[in-house]
């Protein structure tokens, strides 16, 4: 298996068709009573009017809650393609065994008491997996909850969060690793009126993994949109390719990871079987491919809701409508905080607000006050310069208004007359009332919200994905050619010349085998020279005299005498494999510029300014590798310390141009072979007005120890 | 009047008791339709059983909702001492008037048109404003929504946010500078259940100010926490003796403060008369008085929820017990950013938890996982097993369980075995229900919220308080004796002679006429010393070479003679004052301090490493004026550059005691004198191994000319 981060052969997506829309699901286990995990998933199939066929199997009934019951799966007279299997553990092989005798192709395992546990659980998993391998048949669980499919009705999960109702009709797809978070999540989205058509819990992920379903769902005609509550990945490629398919199919992807802090880390490796990788890993994962992070659950529906309610704005200006002067002044600064811009009415649209409405703020945020609750016209005014403006967002505030029978009706008339009748662009009513008016307010395309911060967080994610989903993909950086990564530690000076053949400038050393060489070299280069001794045993070369700077050519020869001498006196037992010489590198800002292995997400590069800016400051970005120079100029401009490097505090800009050139190249060789060592680092890379050079280097090459 | 940022003269808290607790209340204006302005309060107060006698006066009714009228105030047969204005602007300074005459001792007006407008308005509010002074009535508004006293029954208010009902029975305080989201924040609040006793919102501030307000109910027996929604700050001296008071009263403030940002800013601006101070001085002052700043409204609601609900804890340690892995990952993250901890439980504590439930994951989170709902003794044991460990908090994830009316009870039940029936620290039940459901959670005195990271994020609020109120009060820094700032700049020198009187640290600095005279300074000192140019003319000394470092004594005589002739030569017009001679400072970390006058807020001193860190990574602390030596030292430990004066990158640590004990110094000059300066600053302040020195200070002299 290629050590890609994959802990599983790639499948065809078209191998969860089964899994998500079978025809003939048989169900293993099937009770009578609606309320048992083997009851539930009948009851609900049948509420939601199953599409397919059911054949419920339990050798003790005639009939299971209305539909023909057969006395075992060979019994069934068809072939099924799914199979449910809501028994003991113990059983579940051989079940899934005569299903696969049946033709099944997909099977859903509630039963717990597998990797999850200790004792038989993890050989009992590795059993039932063999037995799906052989047989074809992709595998959700064990240890689940289930899926559901709000498009046909297959409902096979025994999760409370349908047992009030199916969700209302809409096209939002989740996938959740926690089966019983995931049920939190659907009855929070129930009552936040989120359409959810599919969705599905992984469990323990022997074979259907998360990645895999998001996969699913961003290939599927049924969903436009996908939340994720995920613990761990175990499938690299699979989450890329996911989430590569959703941006370019104009799917938002928004994910709660949690396993964020040390302790929640711990928790949650000790219940799932996921490797830790680095939280900024996956956050670098989910920017390069444009999908949001959510921080809290209430974050994550905000953003589905709005989404699934809203087209996306053309771009971030935000209008803001409001009776109240005080949460027109909240709405700004949430704005500020969601990247969103408030730019004034244009001077006529201001004057024509201000005429209907003296006592109006007419700039933006338009203020109507309180006093339109005597002539609503004045909000149709003030709604209709709004729009003439051409926001590419508004953003309305009425409070309670609309849950006034009296003055609901007449605010709606006003802001429709105003509006045209046309909510073309992302509208966010925020405002108070029941279930009902806040429906009444969707039902005209608007998102409702009570928390003005909360909009306008939400819309700030609209803008996000349109920009997301807008944004010209770029090739990635060619991978260098004829540089292999080298399995054994490499000197500096070889470091550097393999990166040089990368790409990456180096500054032009010479390695002198003795004095005579030494000052050759210098000689050669004409300016003053750094001079360093080269030794395998000396990792602190200033602290044995093993460093001089600035040695003009003439002195050369005097010096590298001097720094053999004092070397072999301060550490004897040191080989010496000669010196290295090269000119004295100009003024400029120092980078620190690394390539890791990362477990989970595969090569990344760590990017930041060097010394204390890196190591107390802790100013470094995580990006995915490889990076087109432009993505790397990009991570350098979003440094905080970044300003330095275009010039701050009077000293010359330095080319940043040049050092985002070389971060490419060398990211573009940490991705040509993602497997092929541990870190790269170039540290300092030293940018220059005229240019970069990388004057030390580092390769850790891979560590295969942890690969039996 | 002082110049302290009061723009008004401090009254006694005691003249607002007429305004939240009359016990006659005369209605001007008074309507018998009970939906205007002028008859809701009439409702509102029959309603909520107002304990006092209500005077509606309208000339054309003999009655009012049931309430004998009265043609005219001077008609009521007894004396009043609270008047209720909803008349139209003009007549309100004669009904001001003959309310006085009455014995009125304070008065709301409702009624807009006033500062807020243009044309007569401000002059309108003069006129009011005159009369109340002149009489001694305590005015809330104009333009303004009133407000209520559930205690007593006082309601004169219009706003919509009581007109379903009084809120439920509580003791939380809210004022609000907007009525409009006041009203909308009261809505969110009777939704979440919150006891709101008093509200009140003051409209223009002509007289009764937000601060003034938050004193009264910091000081009344009837409120126990208060939320502030706050627009501008008219009144800093009231501001800060109502936090202080709530702080020693143990009254949690949380404060919602708008105009953060830049739009925002403008916008409150234009609809308030408050001085923008900064942003980061408004934090200052809540920090210092242990009060919280919440970004959003729910934020808000959920801290007055959580504070009201429970006792405040011991310390930050959480014991989490989850029936989800998934939630309890998501708890711990949440718990982290909250800056709580979750230490492991006792291994006998985690045995005890395993022998009942072998399932489980008992280190902490504890997982009971879903099995135990076949057995509800196994929550009991975990619980109690929680219980045993003594954490400060709990916080339990039971997700819709509690929704159901059979497991609902069995887990109540087991819980609270578990607890031996006494909830006596924060508990947190993350879980789902309608209201009913969540208040029979209530009124064991549990917080439910149905969001994980909201429950934790409420609880980190109290921790918060928890601290802030069992502080140790420090006395501020005493005052610098015999130092007095002056009117006018003075130079680098003078400045430091003036701050080394007030006990700041400086070089042992000559000023030297001529070369002479610099010789024998040199020679005195004894060691390699710093020369520079004095000149009020030379702003960038190095520029026309006035500055020169590292002079040998023997050496000094002719260095000042040919600086004196270079900047002569490349400077002919500037004034030569002498040359400053000084030893050169040692090798350490160089802060910048300032001290600035905020128009708002008074004194602020900012407060960071010098240089990049100031300028390009902004790592400035903003705290109140006067520090004392430990506050100034937690404030140079919280910069994120810290690091460096604790011997980063191998290099020795820094004095940082003698760092704080200077920055106290400049913080009590500054305070001593708060409107007697713009700008002290030092920069830098160069802190070594063994001391501080200011090495360069200006002054900048109070600015008068805005005062006329």
């Amino acid at each position: 298996m290629p050590d890609d981060g994959a802990t599983r052969p790639a499948q065809p997506l078209e191998s969860l068709a089964p899994l998500f829309a079978p025809r003939a699901v048989a169900v293993i286990g099937a009770s009578a009573d609606p309320q048992r995990i083997g009851g539930r998933p009948i009851a609900y199939a049948l509420r939601a009017g199953f599409e397919g066929t059911l054949y419920p199997v339990n050798p003790n009934r005639e009939e299971i809650q209305g539909v023909k019951a057969w006395p075992s799966v060979e019994a069934i007279p068809e072939p099924i393609d799914f199979a449910l299997l809501a028994i003991p553990a113990a059983g579940v092989p051989q079940a899934l065994r005569d299903c696969a005798a049946k033709g099944a192709r997909a099977a859903v395992i509630f039963t717990a008491g597998f990797a999850e546990v200790g004792g038989e659980g993890p050989a009992l998993q590795e059993e039932i997996l063999a037995v799906a391998r052989e047989h074809g048949i992709r595998l959700l669980g064990p240890n689940c909850l289930g899926l559901f499919n709000a498009a046909t009705g297959h409902c096979p999960t025994f999760t409370s969060g349908i047992e009030a109702a199916m969700p209302v009709p809409g096209r939002v797809g989740l996938v959740t690793q926690s089966g019983a978070y995931g049920t939190h999540l659907l009855n929070m989205a129930r009552d936040r009126r989120i359409g959810v058509r599919q969705w599905v819990s992984t469990g323990n992920e022997a074979d259907v993994t998360a990645p895999e379903c998001i996969g699913w769902m961003a290939a599927s005609d049924e969903i436009d949109l996908i939340g994720v509550y995920m613990e761990g990945v175990n499938d690299r490629p699979a989450l890329f390719a996911a989430l590569e398919a959703a941006r370019k199919a104009r799917k938002p992807v928004v994910v709660m990871k949690v396993g964020r802090s040390a302790v929640g880390a711990e928790a949650a490796a000790s219940h799932t079987a996921s490797l830790a990788g680095s939280d900024a890993s996956f956050d670098a994962a989910l920017r390069r491919f444009g999908a949001l992070r959510a921080k809290t659950t209430e974050e994550m529906l905000d953003i589905l809701y709005a989404a699934a309610l809203s087209p996306l704005p053309k771009g971030r200006r935000l209008g803001v409508l409001t009776a109240s002067g005080g949460a027109g002044v909240l709405i700004a600064d949430a704005a500020e905080d969601a990247g969103l811009s408030l730019p004034p009415m244009p001077q006529a649209a201001q004057a024509a607000v201000l005429a209907a409405n003296p006592l109006a703020s007419a700039r933006n945020p338009v203020d109507v006050t309180a006093g339109v609750l005597n002539d609503f016209s004045k909000v149709t005014s003030a709604t209709s310069a709004l729009r003439g403006a051409g926001y590419d967002m508004t953003a309305a505030f009425f409070t309670s208004w609309t849950a006034s029978p009296v003055v609901g009706p007449k605010l709606r008339e006003a802001l429709l007359a105003g509006l045209e009748g046309d909510v073309d662009h992302p509208f966010a009513m925020i405002c108070q009332g029941d279930a009902e008016v806040m429906r009444s307010w969707e039902d005209l395309g608007m998102m409702t919200f009570e928390d003005p911060s909360r909009a306008i967080h939400a819309m700030g994610a609209l803008a996000h994905f349109a920009e997301a989903f807008e944004a010209v993909e770029e090739a990635p950086p060619p991978a260098p050619q004829g540089v292999a990564l080298p399995a054994e530690p490499l000197s500096e000076l070889a470091a550097k010349r393999l990166l040089a053949k990368a790409g990456v400038p180096i500054p032009d050393e010479t390695l002198a085998k003795d004095a005579q060489e030494a000052s050759d070299a210098a000689a050669r280069l004409g300016v003053n020279c750094v001079l360093k001794i080269v030794s395998p045993d000396l990792a602190h070369k200033t602290e044995v005299g093993g460093v001089r700077l600035n040695v003009p050519p003439m002195e050369m020869e005097t010096a590298a005498r001097e720094m053999l001498e004092t070397v072999a006196a301060n550490a004897p037992q040191a080989r010496i494999e000669g010196l290295l010489v090269g000119p004295m590198a100009g003024e400029g800002v120092e980078l620190i510029v690394g390539a890791r292995r990362d477990p989970v997400m595969g090569p990344v590069m760590l990017i930041g300014l060097g010394g204390v800016f890196t190591e107390v400051m802790k100013d470094v970005a995580v990006e995915l590798a490889p990076l087109t120079p432009a993505q790397a100029l990009k991570t350098l401009n979003g440094l905080r310390g970044a300003p330095l490097l275009h010039g701050a505090r009077g000293k010359a800009p330095v080319d940043v141009e040049a050092a985002a050139e070389a971060i490419s190249r060398l990211s573009a060789l940490a991705a040509a072979d993602p497997d092929g060592f541990e870190s790269l680092e170039i540290n300092p890379l030293l940018v220059t007005p005229d240019g970069v050079l990388a004057l030390d280097a580092l390769i850790e090459p891979r560590n295969r120890e942890d690969h039996a």
